[in-house]
This record gives C-alpha cells, sequence and structure tokens, in this order.
C-alpha cells in the first residue's frame, strides 16, 4: 500500500504526508466512456489519461486521484459522434461542476499543484472552465496560491515520431481516434485489451467543415475508427508513451519544480 | 476481452450485443474517496462496490459500467465527516447531474435494465434523485419502460451474519465505517490494500442524535474510523461478499429476470 | 403579538431584539405535503415539525421561522411514494437552493445560532447539504461563527417509549408513516385534523430491499399507510411530544446553551 | 377535516375528490417574510395572499395550497429593501423552481385549473417563469390542456376604494408597503396581529426614478413602512378585503367556470 | 475611433484609461428581441435602450457597452406575449446569469459605476436579480465599492409630454408596446427602420386584470401593437428622446457624479 | 426596412414570411467582446461573425439574427488570456444557457435550417453543448426535425491564402489573434475602426504546451496579439472575407440547398 502512486490505493494519512511532506503534486486524469472502434475498449480515453498520469506521477512525485471516467459528448469530427451505443457522456455542465468540486477539495487538503491530465479532446473547455471556477470558489475562500496545469497527455507530438508511426503520410490529430496512435499505445501498456483481429478496414473520414445536430451518422466510418489502426504496434505504443511520458513530466517539473526551461518545451 | 463483464473492458460491439441479444442488466457501482482510517485506503467505497457489482453481475448476466467514484460528502455520523483531508467529495447536485446524465446514456444504448449499486451510505438520496430524474427526462424522450433498481451492496445483513462478526455486540451500521465489515470484506478481495499492522484502538464513536454545521471534528475518533476493526478477517470477509453477492443478485433476477419470489426476499 | 414565538408574528424590531438582546435560536421546521392514509391529512409532516419546533422554542428561548412545507419527494419504502395524489413535493435541488437562501437570510440577520428540524425522513439529505451550502455561502462573505444543529425531532425513541406503542412489536421507524407515532401525536395535538374512524385496515407493507424507479404502486398499501394506526391515542401521542420536545430542546440547551452533558444525550 | 379548504387539512382522497368529481380550482397563495414597519409583523404578505385564497376558494369551490412564504427579494422602492433584519428571502431561480415544481404536481394530481395569487410586488416575474416553465414541461410530459391564472389579489383597485381609504390624496400603490391598505386588511383579519401603537410617523418615501445596488438604506424611513398607516381601520379593511374577494373571485369564475363577462372585468 | 463612447469600437488600452483617468461610468443597454407590430422592427427595444445609453453617455462620460439584445419572455398584457414569430427571449435565470457575469466582469475592469438602462418592461425584476447576485460575487472576491443604478430610460414621464403625446388621453403605460412613445422616438432617431403606412388600425388592447399560461393570443390585437401608433411624428420622438436623455443622464450625474439633487429628480 | 437581411430591422411579419415562403436560413453570429490589441476595438469578433453572416445571408437566402456578443471567456494560448481589461466575458454555463434558449426560440418560430457562425475560438464547444441541448429540447416538444449548422465562419483556410497572408512563415491558426488575418478583414470591412499606427512591435508569443490557472499574464505579449499584424491590408482582408464567405455560403448550400457536393467541401 505505500508505494503507490494511485490516490484510491492510499490511506489518508499517507496521502496527507506526501502533500504536506514531499510536496506531491495531484494528477486528475479524464478521460471519457467511449466507442474506439471493434478493437479497442469502450474505456480507453480513461485508461491511458490514467496510465501516462501514473507514469508521469512515478517520475515527478505525484499523486494519481482517481479518473474522471464519464465526460464531454463524443463529436463526430473528432470521436465518431455521441450517438454510438456504448458512448456514454455527460452534459457539459454536470462535467464542469464534477470537475470544480473535485479540484476544489484538493485545495482544501492543502494541495496547491494540480495537474488535469486528459485524454478526451471534447473535454477541453469544459475542464477549462472546471479548473477557472475552482480557482474562484478558492479565491472566495481566501486561497490565493492554487495552481492548476492542464494538457492533454499528446499536447505535442514531434514530428520524428509522427514520421516514424505514419510513414505513409499523417491523416491529422483530429482523425487520431482509435487509430494508430492509441491503438498503439493500448497495445504497448494492456495489450489483453486490444483485439487487433478486428481492426477495420475503413478508410478515413472525410468531412465537411462544419459540425450537424443532430448528428448525421453516415459521415462517419460504421467502426467508429476516424482513420485505420493498421500498422499499430507495441513499439510505436512504447515510443508514443515514452515521449508523451516526457512530455507530461517536464511541463510539470519545470512548473511545479523549477526545473528545465522556463515554458516546460521539449528540446527540439 | 470478450470473458469480461467490465464495460470499460469491451469493444462497443459486443456492449450492444449483451444488450440486444443477452439482455443484460447493467450494473452501475457508485462509492466515494473517503478516509477509512489508518488501515484501508481511500478508494475502499468505489472499490467495494464495484467488485460486488461484478460478483452480481457474473451470476446474473450483467455488465458493469465505470463506477462513480467521486460522491456525495461524508458526514459525521456515517463516515466521519468531509473535513478530513482526503476525502473528496461533490456537491449534492453535481453528483446528481452526473448519475442522471449516465443513466440517460444506457437508456440512448437501449438498455432497459439498470441497477445501482451503492457503498457510500451518503449517496442515497442523490442517487434516488438522479434515478428520478433519469426516468423523468427519458419519459419526456418518449421512453416509457425503463427499470432502475437502486439498493446499497449491504441493504439488509443477516442476524447470523451479524452474530459471526461481532460476536461481542453490535455496534450498528451506522458505525460501521472501516470498521469490521469493511476492512474484513477488502481482506478477503483486496488482502494488498489492507494495512492491519494500523488498525486503531480508537473506542467506537458515540455521536448526539443530531448533525452540526459545520462539523465539530472533536466528535470524531482521530482515525476516522466509527468502530474499532479488531477481529476482521479473509473469512468474516467471504462470508459478507457471498451474502451481499446473494443479496443483490437475487434483487436483480427477481425484479430482472421473473426469478425467486416477487420481492427479491432472502430466504430466511 | 409580542408573546409569540412565531417569527411570522413578529413585527422586525423584535425579532431583531429578539436575536440580539435574547441570543434566541432560531428554528426552522421542515416538513412534507404527503398523503398520511386516509385519516391524516397531507400537512401532517409540516404542521407535527412546527408543533415540535413551537414547544421547544417556547423551553429553549427559540423563534420558529415559517415552515417549510413543500420538500423533498415521498419515496415508496418510507413514505409510500411520490405517485399519490396530494403529495407534493420539490425536486431535490429546488430543495436545496430554498433552504440554503433561508439559512443565509437568518445569517446576515445576525443569528448565529439554527436549528433545521425535520418532520419528513426523505428531506435529510438535502436538508444537509443546504447546510453545508449555507455555511459555506456565509463564509465566502465572511461569516465564519455560524452554527447549524440539523436533526428530526424524532432522531431518537427511548425503548419504553416504543414498548409503550407497540406492545404486541414495532413494525420499525420505516414504517412510521401515517402510523401509531404520527396519528397519536396529531390526536394530541391537532384532534380536529385527524379521522379516526377513516383508520385503514392495511396490512403492514413488506418492501424488498431495494427501490424501484419508476416506483411499483403495488408494493403499497392502498391507503398510503405503510403500517396501521390502530391503537392510536391522546396519551401516546402526549407521551411522544413530551418526549420529542426533550429530545430537541436538550440538543439546542447542549450546543447552544451549554447546559447538559457535552452531547446532548438523553439521561438514559 | 371534511369542509376545510385548505389542502394541508384534507386527506389526499378527499383532496382527489375535489379535483375530480367537484372540478376544484387549487390557488397556491404566494407571500415574504418581510418587514412591514413597527405595527406589522414579518408574515403579513403570506398571511394575507392565503387569507384572500381562502375567501376566494370558498367561494368559487376551490382548495388552498400551503402558501410559498419565503420569496423575492425585497426591494427599495417596492418594499424598503432586503437589508432589513427579518425580511428573509429567496434567490430569484430558488423562487422559480420551488413554484414551478409545485405546479407541475399540482398537474400530476390531474388538476387542470391552477391560481397563483400573489400578495408579494416583487415576486412577479419570478411567477410569471414558474408558470411558463411549469407548462413547459408538463407538455414535455404529454399535457396540454394546464391553464394557469396568476395575479396579485389587489392587482385592480376601484377609484371609489382609493378615495374611501386615501381621503387626504393617495401616495400610489408603489408606496402601499405597511400602509393603509394592508394594515386596514390585517385590522379586519386578524386584530391580534397588529399593534396600532406603534404605527410609525415616517413620512411618505420619496424615491428617485431607479434603484441601486447595493441599496441605500437612507433612501428608507427608518420603520420600513413606505407610506404612514394613520386612518388605517377595519371598516377600510372590510371594504378591501370584499373588494378583493371580488376581484379574485370573478377572475376564477370568468376564466374556470366561464360565468360573467368573458375577460372577467369589475364591472364599472 | 477614439472618440467614440461604444465599448465595442475602443481598443482595450482606451477603454482602461477612460475608466483610470476619465473615472467613466459604464453603461449596459438591455432589450429585447420583440415583436412590435407591422410598422417597427423586431429589434426595437434593444436599438432604442442602446440609442438612449448613446445620449446619455456623452452628456455624462461614460461607455456604452454592447447591448444585452436576448432578454425575457414578452408577456401578454406589456408586449403582447412570447407566442408571436419573431420575438426571440430568454429563460429568467439564462438572463439573470449573463447579465451577472458581465456585470462582474466590469468589476474586475476597475469599473465601479455602472448602469443598466433597460428598453424592455419584462426584464425588469431579472436584472435585479442580475445586479444582486453581481454585487454579492464580487463582495466574496474582496470588490465592496461596486455600485449599479438600474433604471428604465422611460422610468417617469412628465405630464406635459404625456398631453403633447396622447392629446385625446393617454392608454397607459402598459399599452405603450408599438404605440406613440415608441413610433416616435423610432421616426426621430432611426426612420429608415419605420414603416409608417404599415402602423395598424387595431384598437387598444383591453386586458382582464391577471395573466393565463399559456397565453390566451386572442386577448392581443393582430398586429401585437397594444395600442395605435396613429399620431406618432418624429417631433414627439425628439420631445421624448430629449427628455428621456435628460432623466438618465441626471440620475447618472446625482449618483456618481454628485451634481444635482440627492435623488437625481427631474425639476417639476 | 424589405431588404434587410438583419433580422433586428425586420417587422415580424417579414421575418414569418421570409422563413415559411422563402425557406430562409437563419444565421446566428457569436463572437466575443476581447481585447485585440493595440489598434482592433474590443468588438472585432462579433463584428467579423455578423459581417461574414451577413455576406453570407445575402448570398444564400438567410436572414442574421442578433449576434451574441458576450461569450466564451478569452484563453491565453488563442486569445491572450481573460485577464485583460476590456475582455468580457461569461461563464461557460450562462453562454450555453443564452444560444440554447435562442435555437429553441428559432425552432418555436418554425425555422428549420438554422446555422451558428462563430468568430471566437473559445466558444467551440460551449455552441455545441448549447446546440445539443437546443436539439433535445425541441425533441421534447415534439420537433424532430431542426437542423443546426456550426462552424467558425474561418473553419478551413486554403494553402493559397496563408501563403499569400504569410509570405515569410505562418505562425499557425493559434496565434491568429489581432494578427494578420482579424486586422486585414478589419481594414477591408471596417478600416475606420482600425488603427493601424498602433500595430504592436510584440514578437510571437511562444507558450508552453499546457494551460495554467490562474492565467501567468507574462506568457502574453503586453499588447495582447499574439502574433504581429504587420503586413495585414484591405487587399489581403478582401481576399479572406471572400474566401470566408464562399466556405459559409457553399456549406449552407450544400447542407441546407442540396447544392453542392454532398459534404461541402471546397473545390480544391
Amino acid at each position: 500500500m505505500n508505494d503507490s502512486v494511485m490516490m484510491s490505493e492510499m490511506c489518508w494519512p499517507e496521502y496527507k504526508r506526501r502533500i504536506e511532506e514531499d510536496d506531491a503534486i495531484i494528477l486528475l486524469p479524464v478521460g471519457a466512456v467511449e466507442q474506439h472502434g471493434y478493437h479497442l475498449p469502450l474505456g480507453t480515453d480513461w485508461i491511458l489519461a490514467t496510465e501516462m498520469s501514473r507514469r508521469a506521477a512515478e517520475r515527478v512525485g505525484g499523486i494519481v486521484a482517481p479518473p474522471v471516467m464519464y465526460a464531454y459528448k463524443s463529436q463526430v469530427r473528432s470521436g465518431g459522434g455521441n450517438h454510438f451505443c456504448g458512448t456514454t457522456s455527460l452534459d457539459g455542465n454536470s462535467l464542469i461542476q464534477m470537475v470544480r468540486d473535485v479540484l476544489k477539495e484538493f485545495g482544501r487538503h492543502g494541495a496547491r499543484k494540480i495537474a488535469v491530465i486528459d485524454g478526451h479532446y471534447e473535454n477541453e473547455f469544459f475542464l477549462t472552465e472546471a479548473c477557472d471556477l475552482a480557482i474562484r470558489d478558492l479565491r472566495y475562500d481566501g486561497v490565493t496560491d492554487m495552481k492548476i496545469l492542464k494538457m492533454r497527455y499528446c499536447e505535442e507530438i514531434t514530428d520524428e515520431t509522427i514520421e516514424a508511426t505514419y510513414p505513409n503520410g499523417y491523416p491529422g490529430l483530429s482523425l487520431e481516434h482509435g487509430a494508430v496512435f492509441e491503438t498503439s499505445m493500448m497495445l504497448y501498456c494492456f495489450p489483453n485489451l486490444v483485439d487487433v483481429d478486428k481492426i477495420s478496414d475503413d478508410p478515413p473520414a472525410d468531412f465537411p467543415p462544419y459540425d450537424l445536430y443532430p448528428a448525421n451518422p453516415d459521415w462517419v466510418p460504421p467502426s467508429g475508427c476516424l482513420s485505420p489502426a493498421h500498422g499499430s504496434s507495441a513499439e510505436i505504443g512504447k515510443m508514443l508513451v515514452d515521449e508523451f511520458t516526457d512530455l507530461v513530466s517536464r511541463a510539470l517539473e519545470a512548473e511545479f519544480r523549477g526545473v528545465g526551461e522556463g515554458k516546460a518545451r521539449k528540446a527540439s
């Protein structure tokens, strides 16, 4: 029980000690319950966000809070859309309020260094609002030194990695849903949750430059993947996982530990 | 990936198939992130609610949705109070809205048999409201055959079990926070998350017949446990886990499978 | 006009004087508009909560604020369910916000000793949340010495009373809806509102260990009473009213007047 | 118990019978808990709204629901302002939601003829919104024949009455707070709640043509009354009560009973 | 760009400079998108509120913030009702929250002198609540010197003006919707937006003394105007615009500049 | 009055006629009140969104609704951050609710073809949620054929345009705040609102790959522009305005008029 970085596995005095004595950073993973094609599980987003948080936490002296699993509605052009069976989402304000509350509780615990690590594109602005409201409510309560860092674990991807992953051309991050990046990372970290035989042959999605409500399901490949996952491998997964662990860790170190260049940029 | 009852581990066509072809019951575990003394981890409530849901799901043909981990504020007289470091809770309305949204999504998926399995006393009425609002919103949308069963996994405890667990006198369920029941169940299911050496010698709490806001921390034993966990064992844990698995399974079978007596009562 | 403890009957300078000079405790009764069988009126819960508050206020130097009459939805297993005609309830969040606002206003008036006296089981956690939010908002406004006590007026019942009331066996508090306790208290305090000839012969309800949404009306006796009220009397009513007045008064005295043992327990 | 028009005093089968067999109109009184000078009690607004509803209900075949006592914030130019001690108000949205919920419940009971009878000027638009939202939610639920009438009990005052009440000149309805109208009505209906000796000699308020936030207390006479109540009498009270009972009753009869001219106007 | 009083046309340093150096008053116009008969455009309310704010701002040293265009639901007896095609309104709480947020932002900018200038009768109490909540939230943030003035631009109308405008008798302000006042002001300020040939011959509306939900469209003249606009002219418009500019300016000067009599009353 | 495409300038029968007879598309521009450096006005975002909507409306037969001016909080990495004086923003939920309400009103008017045209990056997901909730509420009301298209007016930019605009290298859309695109468009459409002499020499911003709450103002160039606007011209502005008018018009035509290829893509 003592060595885990997972908050759920700590007793409260240990959690308290790490905040007070070890100046631990709290990482809140945020994912989604969302279809990821025929070959990846519904939990892919929260599973990867939690895993990346865990790896960064071990490197920087962090505590991984229980992940926010249910999150914002999948959108057609970035996640296939919320009309899929299995995709299970919250209204925007429900997500805002839940995350706001959780962040405020960390503040009550005495933590002042928080990182929200997102693994689901659609969450971005609702997390922004949750952070903003938490900071505001804490300020009402006299807490003025809270600092919350928010990022996607894949906020930046190096050209080298893109080229190695997509030797025949990169479809763009917006179509990276259930595709080579996520599939490879799952193959590296949780191979038993991937069913490579079921990777779809659907061609990449080709979307018009707008959203439509209600969604038009005809826009989306039947599998729900926005570009093919063929070519995924644990090796690519390792490369991605290492790079993103680095990215997140350096951000935390720069901002919370005063280590590295002021802006936590990756060395180029 | 195929045999798991955990929704997060299924791909969406499998999830869909189980609802449509297997008439699967969806179980939504609800717990808390809450101090449980010096010897149990902060995740105890959601961990046990998920585990009990998993066991029942395997027996009745169910799917276990990702648990609601963050939940309602711990109260002094049932959970030690929300002033503890580590206890991480939501405002009531935040919890209501999150659970309402999730239940509605199950309805959109085509599921009509849902069970909310609670492992944290303070959640009860917020879950009630979430169920009521989900039923109402679904009705607005023309869905009138949704059925949601809600219970604590320990909604009933037999006298035999109480006597076996507490040979020297039962402090009552209200003081069962971080005590023999939860400790024994964790010892049986997740022994590596229990630190028996740290079980506190605090005497049982002795509360006045009212609540106070803000909470008076002096009312609560320093450990946060409301009665001592001494005497806990994996054997007692097995007895409890089996009994509660039975309790939940029979409720589901009676209500959703037409098996057993009309009201799913335990045989006495 | 001068001697009444009812806030609605005071002019504002008198109300102000009692708070500032007499250190008056404000009691906020909370009830419900809810069916209570064929023989008790729809207002039973708020009427009794107000009456018990009035009696305690007269003993401890209190002011009884106008009661919260409309409250949380009746549940099948504790109040017969919200499907009855006449039962008139609020959404959970509506109740939370209303009570929060009222409590904050008492704080603005300068009152620092508040008691929320509940007469309707289903309200409990929504009142908890209202108290918590009021304390928080007042804290944002620099008020840090507010103290709110919350209890049901029947939070504890002595064994002697139970035995005297139910010589043939106590069905349990959960089935005490429109039964001997409430009927007797109404017979003692407001006999003209009771129609003893209409007491139902329905047998006690026998519920499964879970809730169902939407409610199954077949679970509930036709009258809406969860156990028979036969045997009720004004004498029993007096005993109950006296005991509960004591219970509430002693809680207030212990917490707000420093009188009696630290925890305001009843002498055993 | 049988003859009362007060919903709180009826058992549920009687309430149901009146709606189904007698086509009863439900009247919901809405008032306030608000300072009314040195001589009138804090409950004046809800007490009078309830009394006027009761009188109209007896004339038209109505049921008086429990009053909404806590309501919208007193404004300086119409009620003296919310800064007074004793004035106890809700946020606008809290009031909207509470009244919306209550109106929807009447709809669930089968009632289709509802009247909201207001006795507190500041409530007007929040009641408007509550009615609008209730109608909308009921429509979502397939109820399309609900009809809600909303008015102040003094929505119109005849010139004859104004002249008889204010022989020396009428200050205008906006300054009628704790003045001759309310004082006289209370003297006629509830003389024991009026302390005529304490009627203030404050001159009428003289407000600029705008509101200010936060309120400037200097604008308001110390008593809180906006114009002097001297000259009040039970005789004037009777005249007003009779006129307003007529006004409300004729509105209900015209709209719900098809009696009288199409628009329920008072005969001139 | 430099001389405009319109906030939208200023760059941020100029806006900042005016608040800090010129002690500028910020005027927030609030209108509606609401039918105004056959001859006036849907934007009439926000257009006039903005124009009157602009004229006052030029006189008193103000900045006109972008207007709140969408606002509260038109009511039958004051604006014809919200059932008209083209009338586009917000729920009450949506309006409250939007205006509250905007007012708080002005506070964050350092502004302490704000005026909310309303041109739509139905907004009044929602603006009241928005002001109240903004003041409260700012207070939570330590800002205690914010001052918000709120008024309709036509809060007072002199008898001389009424007589000049309505030589044959004034129908009352409540029927002034799309009638002589608004038509004349539009003819003076924005003649190209008025189609005088389409002024309706509908007689004035004649309403009963109550509101009805859902609205009864038969109560309202087909055009949507509540009294005829015949007799409107740019000359009358000029008289009104000048008078209301005076009214607003003097209110601002008295309250924010210490100029004129304490209460900003018009000289009589 | 007759030829304008601006809703605010139409009388209601004309607005109704266009929807019913001309099958008009309603365009709702959404912008912001946000600093745009030393040389562009605070209204830039809503002004451009409205102008682009107007141009597209004239081409496709549309009606431009009054713009949503106040919108979501500026973020450091896309708009400089919400700490600037002059930037005036709403909470996320306030924006969601306002836009949801407005969209529902268009549905009530009978419109079934709506386009939300955004000019402020931070609004995206709150508009998504508003569209989703409006569709849901309309569905509750039996309206199932509403169709809402949502896009930024610059959702796609051709490589040719980028090269022509930024001959020395494109900083990326994320830094296009108050830079060459917006400045050039304003110079072309509203030259009197641009103060080219004040274009800042600040170098482009260089952000770390994460957000921080509260914002760190040191990350942002003093002017608030994220990349220099030097090189802006009305000629470039014309090119952009024409391209974006095309982009929006073709999207509307493809989706609502059945004209052009199925997905409204730009011809390549």
